[in-house]
């Protein structure tokens, strides 16, 4: 099993605490703060509730969490160190020192420092090449975004293992080569903070006046595209060269306020909490991070379904896992073909479901909908051969709704199939949150030719592997359930 | 009907007219390019195809599409004029000229200047009090964001009449009240901009990187939240006080390159120009239009969803439509009560569509299920009801799938009642696009007490409302499908 130290807890460090250990990680977790252990708790809450169900396969079994009253208990053995220490020079130095003195030289030391280059924290090292800076973002349980920034002292062979660690915890490693104060991220925020403030102070806008400028306007094209390529599509047809042609002329524009540093006087911090008060002061910090992670999971979730941006990081994630776990997806890993197979072993997402936190009925049928796909696939109805014409169409379908499930539950489905034989294929799903049964889905589906839309018949291969499953299943006595008509008498 | 005067095509004219007809107001064209009609018409196939789903009601019918040779027959009679002629400020003040010359006094002239202050465009006009800012937002027919930007010569009244008129088009009229170059969000897209080019300039970061930076980190957090309000969650319980002392210290440090302008030469323009298409060229850019498209439609939704940000915007939206559509959410509005209900009429958005424009198999079952909580309404069971704590649970549902349908369509459900009595609700669902009938839903629901989730019997009121219906249509024959079960013979 592999461990991660976490050097420092607050926000930062209970966000890289969760992405650990809700991979699997074993975690230990060195704070002086006496309120460490509350406040990782929190966090973890936070982390519990929202992350496992933004993939569409079950995340790992919880690694072990323990808290450890030194840094030298908590590092010795660690695959992975991280250090969230406060931003302060000389406090890190001291630290490294520490954790060098008891750590595996063949550990990473990963900084969240969002200031300090890593040639900054290397200085004076017993051994530099192990120390990078690994940026995150807050939430760090739900952003993938890390800032990986190395320098010459740290070898080729070792950033390569670091990014394949960011990688395995479901994140995006971006190497920073040529590092830079702030690295790159943080470089914009601080822009656009400064010009905030100017236009707090001078009465220009409020708090809630530049959010909703941002998040009803570029916030949500820069949430899929960035800066780049949003322009480039502005640009249309003429490209990128004509854009920056038609916009530069904007940089010689006598945006004086850009090129200056607002003064942080008591009256511009007191305006700036006063009007932040008055925009979202009717939700506790509490609440309010919960509503940002409903809202990050529902958009991360929607670019996962379109395959795109931080969504297609986390379907590479998923498929990575798929293998890793091992995840039945061809006829010939099934070994007995009389039994019901596993169809879906997933988390219940936060966007699946109500207010109260119960699974909608919609996504009783989407959970149905995915085994049957993953059904499609194990008998050869996979992508490829859905590009080469032919798929199979749901016809009829009977959901009968047993017992209520909550987000984060792991539900899994299993499914039979009652007869599969020409262009037809009638399946029988269970769906589970441990051995409670949630729902039933019964269908049958009609194999189409995708140019015409009428039934044909499926290539051999998807009618051998049919037919070795119905055979193997048919004779097995009906599903209580199966064959019913809604309002049937139980 | 309402008319809108469009004087300039392009991107931004050709969003704001869609936006405008596809509320239904009639849309008159003048643009001196004799490519216009095409270049309008590629925007309105973008918007067609994205905007109506968004809503979860039915956008009114489109209005009327003219193209004019001049400006006074386009303006003529118009209620608002919107001006998106190139950014010269002599070449504005000529066009409002023409206008001015041949428009109702009490029409509004919205500028989409990104750059220009109100004051500046009123210079000299005939009638300054006429002209506003109402800079809008790449793609114009999803971005809800409008800065409305007004000076002194802008009485109350016209303000508030363009805030109508600018929410009606389900847009935010973010009112600047204080004049500056550049409104607000352009300021910061401005900064951002700055710092972009410095990095690709200094090789610290490509333009595939930069994005990256973007939309795997803050950019998802700022498209629900913005700037202020995430900052605040950092902060945790310790406060925006307390947040901004401690980020403060970072404006002093010494990042230079904010303060200065990076010369805009061959060499740059090159570099970014190359570096954009190593990142994004695969794609054509109708092809990251449309995917741009299916990524904030899905976002938006999901904001949608949560009832926060521009999701809420729309709902509010949906909401102002339907009081003004006279949608019957009451049974007291329905005279006759042995005829099937109408309890949706929408488009299928984007996000509920494969990869091939059809819609998927769970939508169904979700529209059935928006179809179910419009027919609760209608007898009582809505959210003040729920609130009590009583509501209906699906026990069963059978779908038959007969045809499929394409995103963007029009769909409506019409509902009956099979039985409605005691703990009981039987409902049937036929889906239509047109007279083309798509599937049926049968449901059986029961009442439930919220607290302890069993079934019990609904108030009064909900049980006299559902006894009306089902008298009324309870003697009618079956309809056929109904009482089936999965893989009956047809």
């Amino acid at each position: 099993m592999a461990v991660a130290a976490i050097i420092g807890g607050g926000v930062i460090g209970g966000g890289w605490a969760a992405r650990f250990l809700l991979n699997g990680w074993d975690v230990r977790i060195s704070d002086p703060d006496p309120e460490a252990e509350r406040k990782i708790g929190e966090v973890l809450d936070n982390a519990r509730r929202s992350l496992p169900g933004l993939s569409d396969v079950a995340l790992p079994a919880e690694g072990r969490l323990s808290f450890h009253e030194g840094i030298a208990e908590a590092v010795s053995g660690a695959d992975w160190i991280q250090e969230s220490v406060p931003e302060r020079l000389e406090n890190k130095h001291k630290v490294f020192q520490i954790i060098q003195a008891h750590c595996d030289p063949k550990a990473i030391i990963g900084s969240s420092t969002s200031g300090f280059k890593p040639s900054q924290l290397q200085e004076g090292a017993q051994n530099a090449g192990q120390i990078v800076v690994a940026h995150p973002f807050n939430p760090v349980y739900l952003l993938p975004l890390i800032e990986l920034v190395t320098t010459g002292a740290n070898d080729g062979d070792m950033i390569v293992r670091a990014k394949g660690i960011i990688t395995g915890l479901g994140m995006h490693p971006l190497h920073v080569k040529k590092e830079i104060d702030a690295h790159i991220a943080d470089r914009f925020l601080e822009a656009v903070w400064r010009e905030a403030l100017w236009l707090v102070r001078d009465g220009i806008a409020t708090t809630q006046e530049i959010d909703d400028a941002i998040r009803y306007g570029f916030g949500i094209r820069w949430a899929q595209m960035g800066l780049f390529e949003t322009y480039r599509v502005a640009g249309g047809e003429a490209g990128m060269k004509h854009f920056i042609e038609q916009f530069g002329p904007c940089l010689k524009w006598p945006w004086t306020k850009l090129m200056d540093v607002p003064e942080l006087t008591d009256d511009l911090v007191t305006k700036i909490a006063d009007q932040s008060d008055a925009q979202s002061g009717a939700h506790s910090i509490r609440a309010l991070e919960r509503i940002r992670d409903n809202n990050l999971v529902g958009m991360m979730r929607a670019l996962k379904a379109q395959d795109w941006g931080a969504g297609a990081l986390m379907n590479a994630h998923d498929n990575a896992m798929m293998v890793a776990d091992g995840v039945v997806r061809r006829a010939d890993q099934v070994t007995d073909a009389s039994a019901p197979i596993e169809t879906v072993a997933r988390a219940v997402p936060l966007d699946w479901t109500d207010y109260n936190g119960h699974m909608n009925e919609a996504r009783y049928l989407q959970a149905f909908g995915d085994a049957t796909d993953r059904f499609m696939e194990i008998v050869g109805c996979d992508a490829d051969y859905i590009a080469t014409g032919g798929s199979f169409f749901t016809a009829e379908t009977h959901i009968r709704h047993i017992d209520e499930v909550l987000a984060g539950a792991r539900i899994s489905i299993v499914t039979r199939v009652l007869m599969g034989k020409g262009k037809k294929m009638h399946l029988w799903h269970e769906m589970y949150e441990g051995e409670r049964m949630l729902a039933t889905g019964e269908h049958i589906l009609i194999h189409v030719d995708l140019a015409t839309r009428r039934p044909s018949t499926p290539s051999d291969e998807i009618a051998a592997n049919l037919a070795r499953f119905a055979d193997a299943q048919g004779d097995q006595p009906r599903p209580e359930g199966a064959g019913r008509y809604v309002g049937a008498p139980r």
